[in-house]
């Protein structure tokens, strides 16, 4: 059944793979699944028939034959559950995996992503520098009990899962910020991640996207 | 095989069901799994043992033989997987369920955990008044494409999942902001989760666990 995937017409981060369909593209690349792409515009985005695809008027969806999914968390996880290669086939390591994919979205990543918009959003505001050293405070704590965790292994629990992908996508946004380098096992993690062949095909196929888009 | 979830000894909130493991303890209740709750201090989850249970410090955690778990999404998930009541058995209404979850905790749960800490850390800041609108208007956005796509349903796709678990425990937080108020649907919703009998002796055990702090 072809897979038809949704992403920015334009991507808003000029093609660094910040986007969210970043790792739905990295997960079928893993897996070995073709997809298609269907580009929208802000404005299409936020109206019909995408809104009948994704309630938030966000990207990116999944749609399957009769199936329709948003929200990257769970095309990634519908995708790890149908093919092998992105979730143990032993149950109590599968549910650890499955941790790491809710602790990546929802204990590492809001403060990370809060701090990519306040440094688009606030940087004019008169708060902009004490905000934006309390995120860095409460990313530094999360990065650092990250770091301990991991210690020398390559990835989080065993073999490379759908729980380092997606905290791979997560720690990358700091790049440029230099607090992933304060911790060395952390940012060798995440070059790991983005060595992985099945990473540069995804990441190569959203830069060509924004590439198109830049010089039509 | 016996179940120990973990909790605050003394909640935050008081015994409003807002700390995270009302999840767990509502989850299990739905399924009908007894299940034993070890208490722990706020300098006791910054330590050790809990750090081997839970790198970033936090309750709840989640323990049966030798399996160990945290991140509530990824415990609720655990047991939605292996008892039937929390997601539907057809595949493409399960990955939607599964879907629900993901979009509580990862695009709506954030603005409105936001606005909590803000209420609680930045009241003095000069800034307090402006940020605070900004998120409401994040948070009314979010409301609003929610309750367009509840319309008069009773749950977020067909029956009560652990999609609407998550869900009513994220937006149960805008108790008293009026937002909630702002869509009857949503009100509705909200006060439908809190109705069920499972939700209700959920709350009530961990209320009992912080009337007896307070007496102790």
């Amino acid at each position: 059944m072809p897979i038809t995937i949704t992403a920015f017409e334009r991507s808003p981060d000029r093609g660094q793979g910040l986007a969210r369909d970043m790792r739905v593209r990295w997960a079928l690349e893993e897996v070995g699944q073709p997809y298609d792409v269907r580009l929208l515009s802000f404005k299409a985005m936020k109206q019909e028939p995408h809104l009948a695809l994704h309630p938030f008027g966000q990207i990116p969806t999944y749609e399957e034959g009769d199936l329709a999914l948003f929200e990257s968390g769970a095309i990634v996880f519908h995708i790890a559950e149908r093919h092998a290669g992105l979730l143990p086939t032993e149950p109590n390591g599968r549910a650890r995996a499955i941790t790491w994919m809710f602790a990546a979205l929802n204990t590492v990543e809001p403060p990370i992503f809060d701090r990519s918009l306040v440094n688009i959003l606030e940087r004019d505001q008169p708060w902009y520098e004490q905000r934006l050293r309390a995120l860095d405070g409460i990313i530094r704590k999360r990065l650092g009990d990250l770091s301990s965790h991991m210690g020398d292994a390559d990835w989080l629990d065993g073999a490379f899962s759908a729980g380092d992908l997606l905290m791979v996508t997560v720690l990358r946004r700091l790049h440029g910020s230099g607090m992933l380098e304060e911790h060395p096992n952390l940012a060798a993690y995440v070059a790991r991640g983005e060595a992985r062949p099945a990473y540069k095909r995804a990441f190569d196929a959203q830069l060509a996207v924004f590439t198109a888009a830049s010089a039509g």
